[in-house]
């Protein structure tokens, strides 16, 4: 790896990186614990004694031992204060108190939000597993089978074909549990005329998939599938309108509007969507009033799309995509599928 | 789950607990966000929508919605300093200015220390399955065999025999591999003539299980085998000088002068132990020059005992086991295996 990326950063102070994701970002090493020091003429790297002799010979940076960073002669230093805690700060304090430590929150988030090609290819690899692994664990529905197993196999299947994890502890809910957005599988047994929704992901490459889909085991329940045709039309209006320049918020508005049309919008209990890379749930969060609805929308972002609806006692239909945003439009890792 | 946990935390002024585990533990709930006040009479979890109708049916104290907190009528209140963020600090301050914040790190990490007898029960269980997983594992060494293989097998087993996650990505060493103590597991290949060493741990009804064993594939190695005579000899001295109101700090000691004595010190290069409960790295940690080790021994509390011995271009041996200290001295999860 390159110092590509270190020299992307715009830093009017020295800046201190230690969250390990933006770690592996910046430097391609995976440290449990590091500290990254960008100045605007070097960067530096302190690892204790585990990692120096890797990072000595892989970091794109000077490296130096983890017990000399005390000695580094700046007057101030910004610090991920959405990552450091408060005990963390107090302890830099006492240990270097004639630097000025300076809060900076998120240092590298819109930095990490444009996605290079390559993290792309990795992206679409994770997606494609994870789309794999779901036709497997379809194959496996029977009655009788139980959330916990289906969700299971869906992990064999993806660990061994090439995830080192999931993206998140799987969601498998038949029947009335889909009506919870945030159940995730339980001892529910399969039965005839039951909803499956399945929110899925495994991890590629480090980089993390992510999709939901339905299926129908059996007769059709007649309010599950006015919601699916509901909840298909308005993922499609959302993408329909992604292109460089759109306000993210525009795009919840829509779904917004679509399900006030059909009078089902008090069944829509979440944000769109999310940003999606290293981490699951990265920069922005897609919702009409949330506090990223202004920040616009740019070619190489990678996003879900997952609106949903939701009737306790009957259940419920999400639907989710992960796609890159492009120049003109998108190109979605689950078209077709 | 009762509030009995809750009422022995003894406080000077109203505490907040946000680390999630620490929520577990209190209050018998897994939430990803939430908030536990603990006034002198009486203890009140906010959380939000998601959580609302399980947290009304099941904790062993009031509810109330997230959004209500700010409300509270207190004039001080203690944080965990070592969990919250110094942006969380900052955005709590803002939110409630008339509220004096004090920080107050690891508030409930003794109380969680002392293990009660259904928690040392989950952890007999954890080391049992740990155990199986791992002769399971055993079962399947053979030429070619690549370490990511071992690991992965191991975690399938523990999986589908009830563990509902590992306590770590297991280490499987081969050969020289095994003179890295943070080496995970590779595509190192098996040969005749290798030692294997495995760090393992599955986690069973929320507690993690933590061993490390070696075995020899083959011809043993006679430096190996030497090592282990050695590891083995200090882990026995170690665990026999346990007893409550034995300082911490002392079993370290004697690892370190037993490897003294026969010229290896220098190659015993990380802590001899840790508490072991809901996480797999708990209080205290046990070193002979650490800040814990001046902590005394009580009943009750759960660690792993782990010596080792590593030479680069060799290999390494590192046993490890998981006990309870008694009364009158321990019960060791491993015993015999």
């Amino acid at each position: 790896m390159d110092d590509t990326r270190i020299k992307k950063i715009r830093i009017d102070r020295p800046l201190l990186i230690e969250q390990p994701t933006d770690l592996f970002y910046l430097t391609g090493l995976e440290l449990s614990k590091g500290r990254l020091l960008i100045e605007p003429s070097q960067a530096t790297l302190f690892v204790d004694g585990r990692y120096l002799e890797q990072a000595r010979k892989k970091a794109p940076c000077r490296v130096d031992h983890w017990d000399r960073f005390q000695q580094v002669q700046v007057q101030e230093i910004a610090f991920d204060s959405a990552f450091v805690t408060y005990e963390g700060v107090l302890s830099l304090q006492k240990q270097m108190p004639r630097v000025h430590w300076i809060a900076k929150p998120k240092p590298i988030r819109d930095l990490r939000a444009i996605k290079e090609e390559k993290e792309i290819a990795a992206l679409q690899k994770a997606a494609h597993l994870t789309w794999q692994g779901y036709k497997h664990a379809m194959g496996l529905l029977k009655e009788g089978i139980t959330e916990a197993e289906v969700a299971l196999e869906f992990e064999f299947y993806c660990r061994k074909h090439g995830a080192s994890a999931l993206s998140f502890s799987p969601t498998v809910a038949f029947g009335e549990n889909s009506a919870y957005p945030h159940y995730r599988a339980g001892q529910t047994k399969l039965k005839k005329g039951d909803v499956v929704l399945m929110d899925v992901g495994a991890v590629v490459d480090h980089y993390a998939g992510d999709m939901t889909r339905i299926a129908y085991f059996g007769e059709r329940d007649p309010q599950i599938v006015h919601f699916e045709k509901l909840v298909a039309e308005a993922k499609q209006k959302a993408i329909q309108a992604i292109r460089p320049g759109v306000r993210f918020g525009l795009l919840d508005q829509i779904v917004q509007d679509t399900f006030a049309a059909a009078n089902v919008k008090q069944l829509y209990i979440h944000a769109l969507g999310h940003g999606v890379g290293l981490e699951v749930h990265e920069f922005p969060r897609i919702r009409f009033d949330g506090e990223d609805r202004d920040v616009l929308i740019q070619a190489g972002m990678v996003i879900t799309i997952e609106p949903g609806l939701y009737q306790p006692g009957v259940g419920g239909v999400r639907l989710e995509d992960t796609l890159v945003v492009t120049e003109t439009g998108v190109v979605n890792f689950f078209d077709g599928r």
